[in-house]
């Protein structure tokens, strides 16, 4: 039951017309003959994909769940394997890939735009591909020639997945104490010995091998952050020539029962003299494993933002089907025995909320995604620095923003349907219940959030804040005389200005308190996250405003739900700063033996 | 996994210490008798039977769930029916209830300070005698002599249960189009026909007989709300004693697969000729099955607050004993590999939020409880007025409020567990999944804020709330000159006015136009719910403010709870009031079909 299809008239809008992206691949060697065109073929052929084979085995996924058959051994639910075998066929997990190791070598934005569409038809199924790609980008930054000629034709074809191996029993956000251990043995590879819990796609039957990327101490490793190093353990050591061989010392020996994701497994696996290749430098393992959580945090962005859309798509279908009551103004449809229920106002906050949160996410996710193109290829290095900081300041946001707002967006489709919305055939409860790991993995929101106000702002004392800041006081300048836009860019300005001062006022108190920084660092993300939002919703509204005039209903609508974003969404900020500038004080007061 | 044990001190605290409930009482003639120590009896009591014999079970019945066995045939999860045989003969059914019928006669107070137990112990099992209590009220409100000797001895025992049959495919909200017939028979009973959908505790095997107390058409009925009459539906149709006969022809013909609530039968109810007694008057069905609601939706908010109990006893010991990262400020625990996580102030405000929605929505809601008693029992007519229109203007916030702050209650005590919270083994994640529906059921939170502020704020013109904005004030100005009470005063005077201005303003535009009502109800529910928990938590304050001298903890940690209220959970207002007075346009202008 339920539907989805690509939004692919949304996408286009903030592809071309809002972000103007193949102006800004033109400046990228790699990519400079990429024009729209192509884009949109790609988009229009993935969207296909995604409604046709992954869409419908989203609740069968989620009915079925994986299975544990012992021995190490998991299956995957019905059809998992054989949409996995389609994707690979289609050549789809190269799309992002470099031409030298069998890539398409598209820019990182339509890989980007393909995961949205891949998350809204199905989140857990999504996450083999995911990961797979998480694992090439890490191997690509960070593996020897012998170690990427060796693997990454195998992720970039999608023959072999991969997996990242962090979390253990005793630690998942404090990677410092992590124990698993890999000892050197003769033959210059690793020993790995120790127990991960919690990997995503960690075993299945999708593939005929999986890599998993695996953090683990040397015997002489320094403790903490500074004694981790990273392994590749293949599940099969292959040979030289990529053939799979011997059976390696790393297998599952459970899965998780989950709130959600069902069709994903969720592994406990042990490594038991595992053999592993060293990645990158001894006991830098960590800055080598945040290439991967940086694409991964980006990735669990984009999910919130495919759960959001199809959350929508379903509940406006719902809210236009279900009859129910009478419009508080009068009938609307008097030859019915009630009316469809976006008729009434709250149905509509409900609806627009989601739209709004679907489209603002769409526009924000995807110019982060231009920017790390530029971060990847532009030919001047300030350019690529200036992406840098920008990527940098906004991933946490990106995650946590939008993983937020798909728990709020597919939590108000479940109430559009009322008590259908509880009920599993229906499903929109799957949506939420998926949608809430989000906010979870890859470190988790409140995680975020301290990487935000802390690192990335006061971190450099808003160095990288005012990169964007300049970007939002650019465009509130060139908007200045244009009556029509002031009921975006005074709240915009309002806003601007509003987070200037709350930074210093929380950067004045963390010099003097670290727990000033801890206390407000949340709710300062959903801030930092309106301003973003509400410079895209302004920059999409001007647009609307242009050409909307022609009565195109596409720019009609846009401009309500920009009108809309600023009337209901915005004025979360209203509480969000009074939270932030509430201090710790209310929150340390209480002696941890009084709780 | 998991615990509960029912917080005794705070309940205490708040019947005795906040409200004087035994003062209150003294006034009450059938319950001038009752005193503190013997409410306290009883709720240690059903604390211990709650913990021991309901709780263990709540993750079993998750778990197992129910199962349609065919035929109308619906078994419950292991072992509840044996803790409702023991809970049947501990006479906890009779508490509430008329001594006539072999009640205890106990106030409807205690009976809700149970009930907040039990549903932190195992909502789904509670909702089979709590559906079973609704229809005992119900009948003794509105059935003839006759039927109360029939009926209502079997539902004070608990041998026979009950439910509620409102819901059809094609309606819930809106029950004026509800189809399901009752033909009138030769014996002076009817034959109903129709399908019920949604039905709580419709089937199981846990008693020997169900009453269903249905709403069905008379053949003359008119059109809508004013053409539904209440049926009493057994199903087996006792004979004169009592004494279980015929099957009647009211089946479950399925149950539902759900979010959550998995221990409770939520079943399709087929009625084919199934006989059925007229209760109260034809075509006032809706009227009688009101008693019922009303006290479904106080109950509705005592499961939010028996959740949010739940899940906040758990998350604060999981918070003292994972070790993770360390304090912003230095090491805590120097000797351990890393602090316990209550160290850190993001997870206190999760923890935080928790409580003070926890001891907020004990105070408020046992306070409505006593209200109700003087309704139902004060000899002063003005008296039982006055508590009449104050339960009336609070239901819906009860019911809304609670539900929605349970709901992000259970979501914080889930972050709290971080990636633990999402698996099903440590029992979070089902309080998540339970906490949804109460935010659906007896009429969505959107309904129960349209009744707020429709029907019982605009319809009489705000008379009603200006009876709680004098308790508001009174207090105020008690506290004007105590300078220690300015810290909650002040921002609880604030409010009011606010509220008062809000209401003033909607009103104006909604006599313009109806949806400005529909779009402002929602947000300005939960700044109703703000006031009311601002003017308890100042209540509160003050007590601890007097008390906490000693060093008393409990004072200690109330006084710190209360802080914390008013600095992060009270600026909710801010944003909820700037989204109130937004006015419909942003929701209402656009069309249907743009969507």
């Amino acid at each position: 039951m339920g539907q989805y299809s690509a939004p692919l008239r949304d996408m286009q809008f903030v592809l071309h017309e809002l972000l103007d992206v193949e102006g800004t691949l033109k400046t990228l060697p790699p990519h400079a003959e990429i024009d729209a065109e192509t884009i949109n073929q790609v988009i229009e052929e993935a969207g296909k994909f995604c409604s046709e084979v992954i869409f419908p085995l989203n609740q069968v996924g989620d009915r079925e769940g994986c299975k544990y058959e012992g021995n190490g051994v998991v299956t995957t639910p019905s059809g998992f394997r054989e949409a996995y075998q389609q994707y690979v066929e289609a050549g789809w997990p190269a799309l992002g890939c470099d031409p030298a190791y069998g890539g398409q070598g598209l820019p990182v934005l339509v890989n980007n735009a393909v995961y949205e569409m891949l998350n809204s038809a199905n989140q857990a199924w999504t996450m083999y591909p995911g990961l797979s790609h998480g694992a090439y980008e890490c191997l690509h930054a960070h593996g020897t020639d012998e170690q990427k000629k060796l693997y990454l034709e195998k992720l970039v074809s999608g023959v072999w997945t991969g997996t990242m191996c962090l979390t253990e029993p005793h630690c998942g956000t404090d990677l410092g104490i992590l124990r698993t251990k890999a000892e050197p043995d003769a033959n210059g590879s690793y020993r790995l010995t120790g127990t991960k819990i919690f990997i995503s796609s960690g075993e299945h039957d999708m593939a005929e091998n999986i890599l998993h990327l695996v953090l683990a101490r040397l015997p002489d490793a320094p403790a903490g952050t500074k004694g981790i190093s990273l392994f590749i353990v293949p599940k099969f050591i292959p040979d030289a020539n990529g053939a799979v061989g011997e059976r390696n010392g790393i297998a599952c020996g459970s899965i998780e029962h989950k709130m959600g994701i069902h069709g994903n497994a969720t592994c406990v696996m042990n490594l038991d003299g595992a053999r592993g290749w060293l990645v990158g430098e001894p006991n830098k393992g960590l800055n080598a494993m945040f290439v991967m959580m940086n694409a991964a945090r980006l990735g669990v962005g984009m999910q919130g933002l495919g759960l959001t859309e199809v959350a929508y798509q379903n509940s406006v279908t719902y809210a236009k089907e279900r009859l129910q009551m009478r419009a508080l103004t009068g009938p609307k449809a008097p030859d019915k025995p009630a009316d469809p229920i976006i008729v009434h106002p709250d149905v509509r906050r409900m609806l627009l909320t989601q739209r709004a949160y679907a489209e603002g996410g769409r526009a924000f996710s995807y110019w982060i995604a231009t920017q790390i193109d530029i971060e990847l290829s532009h030919p001047d290095e300030a350019a690529r620095k200036e992406a840098a900081d920008l990527v940098a300041l906004l991933t946490p946001v990106v995650k946590a923003f939008l993983t937020d707002n798909a728990f709020i967006a597919t939590n108000e489709a479940l109430q559009v349907y009322g008590g259908h919305g509880y009920i599993a055939e229906w499903g929109m409860e799957q949506y939420v219940r998926d949608a809430r790991i989000n906010m979870i993995y890859e470190g988790t929101n409140t995680i975020q959030s301290l990487d935000l106000l802390g690192r990335k702002v006061l971190g450099d004392m808003g160095a990288k804040l005012k990169k964007f800041g300049k970007l939002v006081q650019d465009f509130i300048e060139e908007e200045g005389t244009n009556e029509a836009m002031q009921e975006f860019v005074n709240p915009l300005a309002d806003l601007g200005e509003k987070v200037t001062k709350l930074t210093m006022e929380i950067g004045m108190k963390a010099m003097q308190n670290q727990d000033e920084a801890g206390a407000a660092a949340v709710p300062y993300l959903r801030v930092v996250g309106h301003l973003v939002f509400a410079y895209f919703w302004a920059r999409m509204a001007k647009i609307a405003l242009e050409k909307s005039a022609s009565g195109d209903a596409f720019y009609v609508a846009k401009l309500a739900t920009a009108r809309f974003y600023f009337a209901r969404l915005l004025p979360e900020t209203a509480m969000q700063i009074r939270a932030a500038r509430s201090g710790s004080a209310s929150l340390m007061a209480l002696d941890a033996d009084l709780f």
